[in-house]
């Protein structure tokens, strides 16, 4: 945990952004698997982590806007408890570790809550819906929908911008990731399945006690976006997508993607779209600075994959015409990153708009651009990925070819040589500084050169 | 998957237990971890698994159990999901996999339930819950609550029974797990973390393209139960207790347990301990045979443990009426095992004593043995796990100590040389056969000769 000071200081400052009412915190329960006592790992609501820092499931709290009372909500273990969980620090201990010196027995919240004016988070799981609606008195529907704009506003306000210690986990967290890929880049070799990689990488993240940040992709089908699937063997001729994190202890999330030959070296095909991914990656994170919209960041990224991609000989006609027209999401079909912080999608929960937008950047429904998720001014102390891709998507190819759309930028005959190809993804995370931006971690090999150094 | 005549006969006999009414199968929706997106691993519901094999969120289906109709629902990949997860069969193509050859957007699923007399599992997860209260139009309370009694205990009378083709994936479950632990016991060293084994251990299961059946303990705090945290440095002169368990690819469990010394070999103290564990556990293994009561293995097990402590000097008295008394329950406070199959616990979302117990063997209210998962009569094609331990929990013996509690048949001035100790459990996965029983998997060392040798 951070210091008591850090949690009251936060509090204090969110309470003056919402005017009047009770500010309600939910924190998780634990989450089953396949019955209520075989739960998945805990994981902490992340608002509740930042506001009060107890990572430990039933817990609640809450939070006068207009008095600024604070109190934690939880029960203490019984001895049964402790036969089968051990022992554990007193709530009251916690809370006064997070600056609250107030406790009371869950029983006691419904009472709390009963006639007030009430803020709460938008609730993403099941268990916590049903917990709002009966503490509310209203249906599931009515939970699910009843969130507090005022307080996401609020939150957003505070959560954006990284404290120097909130950048020391950061660092943490991606130094772990970074350790994920080394592994992963020492391991696959062709005849080995996704599957062993995938399990390298799990005892690395597990071996710093530390979990994954989201579900890590390891695939010679790179093509798919979200593929969580590591059933494929590796073949010679193939390249293997990871794109994994972990997190500080503290829970904050890495996130970074390679892309690397099942072999030790880069074919022709391969090593051209790669330099054409990490030329549209290093531009973008050399324009990442404060006062610079993500969205011009993108379709700068964007960009300069369309001109490689012609000088390949796979698109045509003006560069500049075909982003303006998105003929390049077809092969670049996502947004260029996204904030990152006690969440990969950091305040994802919140809402995604809310977070990456403003008045000033609305977000477009263009395919492609409509998946950015970050579209507005860059500011001092975001933290962001920057991870441009070039795929492959048969499906995508032969339904775009069927309806003639963008072939005044798509040479579509060209792509045949490239049906088996996969895709590319190359990942960062960047501080925004005073100034410009720096990368999180250290830094692992990204070049053609470095990586096929590592694999050699 | 099975073949579709298997999981066509499967349903045809529960239909046949079920008088009338449609029986509603709930499949899994992913579970978020920190927002909707950011999901655990899927895992699907066990019930749907065993009646239709389809291991894909977002599905449901109906079984009439009057007329035998059988409907899946659910909804076909979009243009969009296909960029993000990939191409998967249809969802028509899935079900005839399973034998059944109707299906239908998820949104017809409302109508089809409307008027009708419904039976349902207990709902774990709060997305179902609120499923069922939004299809059924009933409260969430009412939903939880509303599981149909003839459901359940016509689906238990069928999974209890393990079928060949079952069995086969049990036996794999539980080679994954014995790797798992193989693997534990070839890294572990004095000076490295628990969280370095439990690495190593998830990259044996991962390596396998598996998950673990549960959350693995590996601990040297071993008289924790259900210890999860694995943040201490293991040390000279501890004992390391992990309790784990992979799936097979069907989703079946493996569940086993051992400790051993962080050092090669055992002190005089531990190989004590241990030898009594493993008397313990061996008489039970023998022991179990159809037309057994497994309350009665358990308190053979128990006894042996009693004993054992006796001629040690931490108990005293009548081995028999400390047994009778629940005096072992200080040192063995939980049950000797349960049914294991599709869940490591096997249905036990369908309710612990309906699996467990019958109008002839009720669960007890004692101390221990009310933690007893398993009593009643074994028969042929159960699958359990047979796990005594022996635990010294400080909190525990303080407050018997203190209550004078049971002062009749332990020594409390002998325990506090034991009061850093630990705990022991050994557990291995039997098979009841037509006369006897069988250990699935291959088996691996158990005794502290075959241990040590492993260990050295």
């Amino acid at each position: 945990m951070f210091s008591a000071e850090t949690y009251t200081e936060r509090r204090r400052a969110l309470a003056e952004k919402v005017d009047s009412g009770l500010i309600l915190f939910l924190g998780n329960l634990e989450a089953p698997m396949n019955y209520a006592s075989n739960t998945y790992p805990f994981r902490q609501d992340s608002n509740f982590l930042y506001f009060f820092g107890i990572d430990r499931p039933g817990l609640a709290a809450t939070l006068d806007a207009g008095t600024g009372e604070t109190i934690v909500y939880g029960d203490e273990l019984t001895m049964d408890d402790i036969v089968w969980t051990g022992d554990l620090p007193t709530i009251s201990e916690q809370a006064e570790a997070a600056g609250v010196f107030k406790t009371a027995p869950m029983v006691a919240l419904e009472s709390a809550v009963k006639g007030k004016s009430v803020h709460y988070t938008p609730p993403y799981r099941g268990k916590n819906i049903i917990w709002i609606s009966e503490l509310l008195s209203i249906t599931p529907a009515a939970a699910k929908s009843g969130a507090s704009m005022e307080l996401i506003r609020g939150i957003i306000s505070l959560r954006s911008y990284k404290s120097a210690e909130e950048v020391e986990q950061l660092d943490i967290a991606v130094r772990v990731t970074e350790a994920m890929h080394i592994r992963a880049m020492e391991v696959a070799r062709p005849g080995l399945t996704e599957a062993q990689v995938h399990a390298a990488i799990q005892e690395t993240v597990h071996s710093y006690d530390s979990h994954t940040s989201f579900l890590p992709i390891v695939s010679v089908r790179g093509e798919v976006l979200h593929n969580h699937s590591h059933s494929n063997l590796m073949n010679s001729g193939q390249l293997l997508l990871v794109d994994c994190g972990g997190e500080s202890p503290m829970h904050y999330a890495g996130d970074m993607t390679r892309t690397f030959p099942v072999d030790t070296t880069f074919n022709d095909q391969q090593r051209d779209i790669y330099q054409v991914v990490l030329a549209s990656q290093v531009t973008a994170v050399e324009m990442c600075r404060p006062g610079v919209a993500y969205r011009d960041v993108h379709l700068e990224a964007a960009r300069v994959i369309t001109y490689g991609l012609k000088e390949l000989g796979l698109m045509k006609g003006d560069p500049e015409e075909a982003v303006e027209a998105g003929a390049h999401a077809l092969f670049f079909p996502h947004g260029l990153g996204h904030a990152m912080g006690l969440d990969v999608h950091d305040m994802e929960d919140l809402g995604e708009n809310y977070v990456g937008y403003d008045e000033r950047y609305e977000r477009s429904d263009q395919f492609g651009l409509a998946f950015l998720r970050l579209g507005k001014e860059l500011e001092p102390g975001f933290t962001i990925t920057v991870e441009p891709g070039v795929y492959f998507i048969p499906q995508l190819i032969d339904q775009w070819k069927a309806e003639g759309l963008h072939s005044r930028f798509i040479d579509f005959d060209a792509l045949d040589a490239y049906r088996t190809f996969g895709g590319i993804r190359i990942e960062e995370n960047l501080l925004i500084t005073g100034d410009s931006s720096r990368l999180l971690g250290d830094g692992i090999p990204k070049t053609v050169e470095d990586i096929e150094e590592l694999r050699g």
